[in-house]
């Protein structure tokens, strides 16, 4: 199984401006291509924190996926601190070049210098396309830079999933019942030894009445390679939860 | 300034299934008295994982935080996982006890052994006190181990701001324009060059349109310890934007 690891570089971020909706659909859609995302962090607009971060964790996974910081702005920093972690020049992509020029002539907006900054990636890197608004990612080793906002990250995405050796789904199935986890904790357990497999995951959660009163609920998540083994596992939740009495308030596949 | 990292733990962070809420919470009270967070990770399940984690960043930031994983049920590891990160024996602390025993105790439910669990803790911890659902987080010298249902962390939260050493607070401002980020980024290098003690920060959005034509905008964000120094800055920014005829959309203070 391949693990990545996903960098989500920007202070808005961190400062809670911003809030982060990348790391779900990057995790998502590489889940379906079989890769883990194993790890993310969200780092500041600071060239000795990207480049340290950087070169700590394409050592330690197989793939690093980045977010932010190639646009036209000053603090648009991410490609020179990615050509700086990996020791090599910066040079104007023609290809990128061209393809800025005819997507802002197409428009009647001019190629002003910082557009045309856009164009500039770390020697040796390959493009990776956006058919949103022509700024490319770009990919060196095992690293992928894609764009910070979530639509144009998503179409870079895309043409990234093809270039990653994948391998198997994990599979999940969640089981919702106002349950204590306290109460359901013996249970899950047992369930969890049984199930060889199956990684059984138990989220609890409060929701609140009308009267003031909450009532307390658990999300029940099974993980697994193999349907069969989920189709087990779920069975045997399913089973405990009416034994218990428990309140099953979503069951979805 | 005191720097601080975020350790979110938990597989259904990484998988995509529960949005993350907390960081920008927590990120916007340590701001409050002065604390920066600095880095955020988000990591999995894995007691490797998170034992090198919190080795990693706890020797590099003021303050470690972490959410999630002291609950009863057995995927909740971080515990045992912050006692050997620091080498030391987990131990049932008799005032934790006391608490669970009378939270339980007021509402009829039995106090089992999962329930119980949630009185392990490293020894020589500090309590975080939780007045939701009595069962506590704790400190070891700079780390602060909190639950990870929102509204739990937030009053454990409360409680460990006062013991954090804090400083001034980042004040910021923002102006959005609809003015596409290539448009400004000029402006803006001036106006970051001419302003020393203010970062200036761009944040591209597209608005699509009923008629399907998206049109872009860009929030642009001012943060300063200093509110003279902000002020001019915004004041910059607002007479460049009106040079530049782009409509304000928002101008809040």
């Amino acid at each position: 199984m391949k693990r990545a690891c996903l960098l989500l570089i920007g202070d808005e971020l961190l400062s809670g401006r911003t809030q982060d909706v990348n790391l779900a659909h990057i995790s998502k859609r590489l889940n379906a291509i079989g890769v883990h995302l194993a790890e993310a962090r969200i780092i500041a607009d600071l060239p000795e924190d990207i480049i340290h971060s950087i070169n700590a964790v394409r050592k330690k996974f197989d793939y690093v996926l980045t977010t932010g910081g190639i646009g036209p702005t000053h603090d648009d920093i991410t490609v020179e601190c990615v050509a700086k972690a990996f020791g090599r020049k910066i040079i104007e992509h023609p290809k990128a070049l061209s393809e800025l020029r005819a997507y802002y002539e197409a428009r009647n907006i001019k190629l002003n210098a910082p557009r045309r900054k856009m164009a500039l990636i770390p020697e040796g890197a390959e493009l990776i396309p956006n058919i949103v608004s022509a700024a490319p990612g770009f990919r060196i080793e095992n690293l992928f830079v894609l764009a910070g906002v979530p639509r144009i990250m998503q179409v870079m995405l895309e043409e990234v999933l093809p270039l990653l050796e994948g391998g198997e789904e994990m599979l999940s199935r969640t089981i919702t019942a106002m349950v204590a986890e306290g109460e359901i904790a013996e249970t899950l357990d047992r369930l969890q030894k049984e199930h060889e497999g199956v990684g059984f995951g138990c989220y609890p959660f409060y929701e609140e009445e009308p009267e003031g009163v909450a009532s307390v609920g658990a999300a029940i998540v099974m993980r697994s390679y193999s349907e069969d083994k989920l189709n087990a596992a779920h069975e045997g939740i399913h089973k405990a939860l009416k034994n218990m009495s428990a309140k099953i308030v979503d069951n979805r596949k």
